[in-house]
């Protein structure tokens, strides 16, 4: 094969399994794994459950960034937990502080042509600097920890050629939210979506970081930059010049998809409520009051995304009406920040600055008031996300995030020069990151941590068990939900419902609470049930609680126009059922309360073909298929991916 | 008179209403008031209640300090409405990250020679500038902003005199740890603390600040130190000098209760849980595990505190069991912590930098896991504050907080040398502080402020209507509790309630919550009850909530041995009638679920004398009396100070 693109070279170099043809499931050796704090405890349970004595991959990472603020004892007994984990396991810990996961590791343990799976949907973000990065579920991070494959449907490629350079006022955050403007939510499924052409020579390793993360509201499979002189440079910069490996596309390279985007006729866009796909250019919408102002996150962790805004503000106040909040993204940027002295900037501008994590991004905190407009350089703004039920959270470039914290509305950045006489600021960041020494625990050597207990207050719970798939499936539809519902709706994050991430009993108390606060109650009345739901089903997070809460409720089957892949790979995972409507208009003859049946199941299933559903309810019968490999079959009959692995062990 | 103290000449300047002489009612003049927002919400609404059109105080000043984590809507939404009332009202208004009241106020409109109200506990630290501060609650710094004087009864003045010089290692936490240490937490009921002498000369404002801070701990009704040098060299650095007023004691003043303290023979002392009079050496408890460390809050607020912490840390790693709290006490502090290099040093060491505010000393965050040690600067340890209510909280200095950071266990600070090679570090702070312009909004023009409408959200509630007392009183016993039960055992903090302080229906719900959760239902059903108490009732924070909300489930009267100054003050003022055991040995002829009476309220209460309490479950008599003067008799009869104030201008 030659003119390969930079995504069929990570690929082959760590297929293991099945050809590349977009459509046909491959299998993937993994590098690196990557898990947050609120994913992570149910992936340590299940190493746990799987009786792992040490991980298998080269590099594995716990990070601690999204239940930090502590409200009760539970975030603290987590922490503990894990850590005990990462010592008894072999896995690096990140202590809380020390920030968001992906910006985190992309300056520690980043590599170019690493292959990494991470239990958050952002894992994407790694692919700036030539990794090809997947956020998955946790079971499948587990099994990676475990040394297994990744298996995943091969995408397809779409090239997307960057031509020009981004005007002044304009940056990274825009060029992804351009893509979201032309594609939508759903505009990435099924591909990978790769970098390429001359536009790329001006972009900074972290402004890719700030495309690539964003992918996943595309719900691309992944974005991939190539290796090349930026990438060498940053590692160069983070005192990791040896880890440098260069890889570019062949000349000639092919891409399934084509696009092209010409950065110089950008101009800053915004996504308004309450999806990151509604986006419009800043000067549509200005004029907006704005109460509040929010910086950081992992779609614009880098040192200049924060300091843009300190330069912008500094000398300044910030408008009185405005909270100006600052949430550095890692311990290693907020050093560097406060020596080139922007983080004075900031806290002499009225900025509240929080402690290093994803913070507001995922809720925890920095919730606005009802109906208050919050402009956010954060990846998300579904319905609630915020901590606010109804909220109002807008998505754009620290620039126009600036402009709006000192004027009080939203501002085209590009009006600052006129308005507040404020010239776009030529940043000079320090050539060299100085990473505070001593941020990771690294694994203890196997003898020692034979040795270590888990440490499990009464607030770690365990994984559920669960049953195989019965054979004749019947039950009611308890909830018939529209198109791109988000894992947030599935299943909420935020200061209130995380802190009870490692406790799925607790935990499955608020599955839909942000749809329909009734769902629990009646799941545990109805028992076996079915779930009905539109197109794109599932986007957003990772969370594989968006899963396990709802099947530990009795959730045993969906019915979808389409899904979001890492939640349609998670129901496969816990023995969910996902089915598809063969025929899309046939979502509209099924109601709430119709009582539906499935039978001969098992066979059914391995026969392949359609299968079909009767609605005792109306008396009819809609036609359903599913996508699954013979390997997810076995999941789902088993009652998901650790029964199947426990009966072949004991077989 | 001749000779008089500082705080004599304080009152005398303030006198409106009666004589200097201890026990007798006084009432004062009030300069300045302060509020925070977890009381100063229910401020406002008062005002609004007694229709108040602009405050008549010099200088009223609403922070918001408490309500910072915004896990839900209700934060924000309280920000907005004390915005609003601040612009309404002819408020200042600090906005949400300049930091805790008490050294922010101290910093920007501390003057020596004024008298402030303030409804917060620890109000009592402007003492410190040779202010007569105290903590009222939040009806009575109404009434003051009103232009009411402040009445109290005249304390005994309690002449602490100091000599000597601390030793290295040894800092004021430690003064007024040695002050706890002897004489407990009841030790300053019915007195104010005067502190005198040569010790005085090497204590810095900010070092007195600690001092008065905590009188609050020892039941002070406040404490006052001279404005002396040390307070003109604070104001001059405040860039302030000219505010400065020099108030020293007259050469043979004399004191009601005398006391010494050598300042050079004092050691590391610690408060063990789970209250600040638990104190004991360092040395003692040295060895025990560490998880957490705590720096901030009001009670060790200076760049000092926060200085040494960095310069220990310096260079060095935070042990990897413990998590290090940063919470800056002042957007000002943290500029020149900043500045210094401080805050990044502490990045660096692995400490979490938090937003300036109260933060983990208010449990609004930062909850240990349970049973694990916490150290922490902060005044108080009362059982469950921290946000976990199996919590293990410590009080200390910041030098023994900074060794168990670096050790992980708790250690005396002076063997650092030996253990680590840390000499005791000679600070240099910056002569000359940078207060960030804009920090504060000023009152709007009275013409401006009429046209001013309060934005109330839905979640903020409304003052509940209280009715005047019956004249026949009966109701059950609904709880019976033991002595120093504290105001955050009546109507917990933290990040569980706090946020609820706008909406005294919801609150209730807390009430005793942390006592016994069934209180709240049990009031319900049974409506008018009692509530029986051992000695120094309501101790700690100022929170008037503690009185409103089981007020407003049906609370009258309370029989205790002896009550906290604040909560007593707080009783009368929403009509609930506090009285005492004239034997304390009848305590334990009471029980929980005896249902009493008492006749001919009206009568006997304006008669004066003791009263009778019929125990219609053991048909025994138990007499009591009543501390009440004969205005807060009127209070009590009328159901509270507002129902009287609104009976008084309807006649």
């Amino acid at each position: 094969m030659t003119g390969l693109n930079v995504t069929q070279k990570l690929i082959g170099a760590h297929l293991v399994d099945g050809v590349m043809t977009p459509g046909e499931e491959i299998g993937l050796r993994i590098d690196q794994t990557l898990t947050q704090d609120a994913t992570g405890t149910m992936v340590m349970l299940e190493l746990e459950a799987l009786g792992l004595d040490r991980v298998r991959t080269r590099t594995s990472v716990q990070y601690v960034d999204h239940n930090l603020l502590q409200t009760d004892e539970r975030n603290m007994a987590d922490h503990l937990f894990l850590r005990s984990a990462c010592h008894r396991f072999g896995v690096w810990y990140s202590r809380p502080g020390n920030g968001v996961s992906h910006p985190t590791h992309m300056q520690r343990f980043g590599v170019p042509g690493a292959s990494m799976v991470g239990s958050d949907s952002h894992t994407c973000a790694a692919g700036s600097l030539g990794m090809l990065a997947v956020g998955v579920g946790g079971l499948e991070v587990a099994m990676a920890m475990a040394g297994q494959p990744l298996y995943l449907t091969m995408p397809e490629i779409w090239g997307v050629r960057l031509t020009g350079t981004l005007p002044p006022w304009v940056s990274a955050k825009d060029v992804i939210l351009e893509m979201l403007r032309r594609h939508g939510v759903e505009g990435g499924v099924g591909r990978i979506i790769e970098y390429h052409g001359p536009g790329l020579a001006a972009l900074s390793a972290m402004d890719r970081h700030v495309i690539a993360n964003m992918g996943a509201e595309l719900g691309a499979t992944t974005s991939v930059f190539p290796a090349d002189e930026q990438v060498r440079a940053f590692l160069a910069a983070e005192g990791r010049a040896g880890d440098f490996v260069e890889i570019l596309p062949d000349p000639g390279a092919r891409y399934d998809v084509h696009e092209e985007i010409d950065l110089s006729v950008l101009e800053p866009l915004i996504a308004a409520p309450t999806s990151p796909g509604n986006v419009v250019p800043v000067r549509q919408v200005a004029g907006e009051d704005v109460h509040q102002v929010v910086i950081g996150s992992s779609a614009n962790p880098g040192l200049r995304d924060f300091a843009i805004v300190a330069t912008i503000l500094a000398g300044r106040q910030a408008h009185p009406q405005v909270s100006v909040d600052i949430n550095p993204s890692s311990r290693e940027i907020l050093a560097d920040l406060t020596r080139m002295g922007a983080t004075l900037d900031l806290i002499r501008a009225g900025a509240r600055l929080h402690q290093a994590g994803c913070m507001g991004c995922i809720g925890m905190g920095q919730a606005p008031a009802v109906g208050r407009n919050s402009l956010r350089t954060v990846p998300r703004n579904f319905p609630g996300r915020s901590g606010t039920k109804e909220d109002s959270v807008w998505l754009c470039s620290p620039e126009t995030a600036a402009a709006a914290a000192l004027t009080g509305r939203i501002t085209d950045p590009r009006t600052l020069p006129d308005l507040l006489g404020i010239e776009y600021p030529a940043l000079t960041l320090p050539k060299r990151a100085v990473a505070p020494e001593g941020m990771f625990e690294p694994p203890l050597a196997p003898a020692e941590a034979r040795r270590v207990e888990l440490v499990k207050a009464s607030s770690i719970g365990r994984l559920p068990d669960f049953d195989p798939l019965p054979d004749r499936l019947c039950g009611p539809v308890l909830i018939k939900l529209g198109d791109d519902v988000s894992t947030d709706e599935i299943l909420p994050a935020g200061a209130r419902v995380l802190p009870f991430r490692s406790d799925i009993a607790r935990l499955a108390e608020f599955t839909f609470g942000q749809i329909d606060e009734s769902y629990p109650a009646r799941a545990h009345r109805a028992g076996p049930h079915v779930v009905i739901a539109g197109a794109n089903y599932g986007q957003g997070s990772s969370r594989e609680h968006a899963v396990i809460a709802p099947r530990y409720l009795g959730l045993r089957a969906v019915i979808a126009k389409s899904y979001a892949r890492i939640h349609w790979q998670n129901l496969a995972n816990f023995g969910v059922l996902a089915l598809e409507f063969t025929d899309p208009e046939d979502y509209d003859r099924i109601s709430q309360g119709d009582e539906l049946s499935l039978e001969d199941l098992r066979a059914a299933l391995e026969r392949g073909g359609d299968l079909v559903v009767r609605d005792a309810t109306t008396g009819a019968d809609v036609v359903v298929r599913h996508r699954l490999s013979p390997r997810q079959i076995a999941m789902v009959l088993a009652g998901g991916q650790i029964p199947l692995i426990k009966a072949q062990t004991v077989t």
